[in-house]
């Protein structure tokens, strides 16, 4: 496909959003991150070791990556995210409430990185559910104590640093201690972000990653938000054994695949297209439907006025929107669909802009599309269908429109996960 | 002042956003809007007409800046708007639900056209408002039938387009008929726009400007939306007398004041304090704190990434957002301190961001500020003054927060209106 030389056709339209959020999808995918970053092989042996739902993926390419050398190791995945990883065992758990099974993998994975030499290498893989995946309560923690402390801290309405830095000091893997039990071994984070900001620190609670906080932190958060520890857990603080602090740490973490490495890729399909992309951010929030009305409203003002981009255009961007029920209850859909239908309902017919939004993960909520494809007639042919967008928009309903007309975008699963990708052209 | 050689203080950010936004509000003036815009002087008699809540302001500009013209003329303003307007009679009527004295008024502003030779000039000023202002129902409607109209076509869910179609319809004013009722006289019509789009059609019902809908479309619309007419309107219908047709009316319509306008303006302010300026658009819509929401994160991706434009940078919006209050009910606070509350929550502290919104006719919904600035210690401040932010949004409480913060902003009622100005600045 060249760039179109005139006004653009709808299937020319939906070809290039589609390559858009391809490309993005392709620029995340677990096995080509790892390959992009593979570490200088070491003189012993190679630990694989890790936990995420993109873990058994990204361990199989360094399986396949690294035939000779000595490697072994174990990684931890979401029920149904294993793919066979040739030496590296792939263990299963349970996201998002860590199970028997994350305990299992917390223990296994700390035993994997013990009795390693200064000449051998661990590559720990870490995306997005590692903190659920991998789980080892410091001693005399039980598991239920741990996640007793889990509930209340989220109804406490802690932030989710708060979280981390209480869940840290209450962990023997996280906050930098997976690291430390595997010195004098070099080690070498690989890590796909789902977080804004993408801090190592905070995804999967960084468990090979220098901890800035402390136990005092940790005690004063507690009291803000009115925490009583379980007997154990108040054990494990009086003993007060702190997480590895910045500088202890010989880092070497790399960011493999991320939203914004995403939108970058977004952004020169793009380009090669003849279309000027604009990366408005990579982490975006609030309700689905209210950023499809906003930027239905960014969208016309292109047209109009050229502002913030001139046409032909695209604007990118990436995070993840919310959908809240109300007491009206819903129908289907995700969080992609009831924006792209609250884009179409503002844009009202608009002439001359697409749009397309897929959850990158290739799972849009619960249903068995990444996302859908938005025309200048989706209204026209929804009316024509019978279908009622605004209806269907108040009973969150906005799958069945996408479908009806066709316009679901299907990828399958892509076993990684950088949030949503949104691109809206106008041309 | 001048550019801030290197981090921005707290003050100078301060005084830098007050002064984009002042900019904003002084591009969309009236009296200064008209005199950029003033037609050739007639050789005849100039005959002011004009209808909205800047209207008295406007006329008193024209009626200042020609001195030495025969000059006259009547304009409706909203109660409380008047201004003296030396020759020109201003009158008040009733917005946004006419009231005998918007009827009265449309009466007084037709007879002033009339009777006019080629040699004469009617300059007619419109704003916000003028639709409600200025009623003259087609005979033989009478003012409750045209309500009746009215509240029918509300309640069917009719869009704005398709409500316009049928007002024009059933006046003797409106869809281009006051211009009409003034030939052989020449018009020249000064707009100031509020209505996304600026369509000199569809503001005030486009009294100066020629109607593309017809009674086909009419009686289609009354059809779809399932209304019947009252029989006075019925009447009107069944002799179809049709509003004038583009090709028909010498139009000569000029855009004198309107949101793009101001964020231009803005934008040239911004740039002189060594800001870049984006200009997200000027006619986003939304509910008020996902605005605030989502404008935190693209506020973000400028602080980490450089997009979607470089810091030191301001990101410019224009648009009314909405409030929705649930069953909670409600405390004070307009839009613009509403979107602002929820954009400090949203950016939870982060260094470097501040912002200014504000309602350009200075009355942010009901209260008596036209908005409020947010800095980086906003969420600090305000625990530090024992409030509570996140409650405060919940509960739609937005106007304490800032007024106890001393943060509001407050220019007196300005007599313009392009909607709000928002700027996030990043440094």
């Amino acid at each position: 496909m060249v760039a179109a030389p005139g006004p653009w056709t709808d299937a020319a339209a939906r070809a290039a959003l589609r390559r858009i959020f391809d490309a993005a999808v392709a620029q995340a995918e677990p096995g080509a991150a790892v390959r992009r970053h593979l570490p200088p092989r070491p003189r012993g042996r190679c630990v694989v070791v890790g936990a995420g739902k993109a873990s058994a993926v990204m361990a199989a390419a360094l399986d396949a990556a690294w035939p000779d050398v000595d490697l072994g190791g174990v990684v931890v995945t979401r029920y149904g995210h294993a793919v066979p990883a040739g030496r590296v065992t792939i263990l299963e758990a349970a996201h998002p409430v860590p199970d028997q099974g994350s305990l299992e993998a917390g223990r296994r994975i700390l035993d994997a990185v013990r009795s390693l030499g200064p000449d051998d290498l661990v590559v720990a893989l870490i995306s997005g559910g590692a903190s659920a995946l991998m789980v080892q309560p410091a001693a005399p923690l039980s598991l239920a104590d741990k996640q007793a402390v889990n509930r209340a801290l989220l109804a406490s309405g802690a932030a989710i640093g708060e979280m981390n830095a209480v869940r840290k000091h209450l962990s023997a893997i996280k906050g930098g201690r997976l690291a430390q039990a595997a010195a004098p071994a070099r080690v070498v984070t690989l890590v796909i972000s789902d977080v804004p900001g993408d801090d190592p620190a905070a995804i999967g609670s960084g468990p090979t990653v220098a901890d800035p906080t402390t136990w005092t932190d940790v005690a004063s958060i507690l009291e803000r938000r009115g925490i009583v520890l379980p007997a154990a857990a108040a054990d494990v603080a009086a003993a007060g054994q702190e997480t590895p602090k910045p500088g202890s740490l010989d880092e070497d973490v790399h960011i493999v695949a991320a939203p914004a490495q995403s939108l970058a890729a977004a952004a020169d399909a793009a380009r090669a297209l003849g279309l000027t992309p604009l990366i408005l951010g990579d982490a975006l929030e609030g309700e689905a439907r209210e950023a499809g009305t906003l930027m239905a409203g960014i969208a016309r003002s292109v047209r109009r006025h050229g502002q913030p981009v001139a046409a032909p255009a695209v604007l990118l961007s990436g995070g993840e929107t919310t959908v809240t029920i109300g007491p009206e209850g819903a129908g289907r859909g995700g969080r992609n669909t009831e924006f792209l239908l609250a884009l179409a309902v503002a844009l009202g017919g608009e002439a001359g802009v697409w749009a397309i939004s897929g959850d990158s993960d290739g799972i849009d909520g619960t249903e068995d599309a990444a996302g859908a494809l938005v025309t200048p007639d989706t209204l026209a042919r929804a009316a024509a269908a019978g279908l009622e967008p605004r209806r269907a928009l108040r009973g969150h309903d906005s799958y069945a429109v996408f479908d009806v007309l066709g316009d679901l975008v299907r990828t399958g699963p892509t076993l990684t996960n950088v949030n949503d990708i949104r691109a809206i052209m106008i041309a």
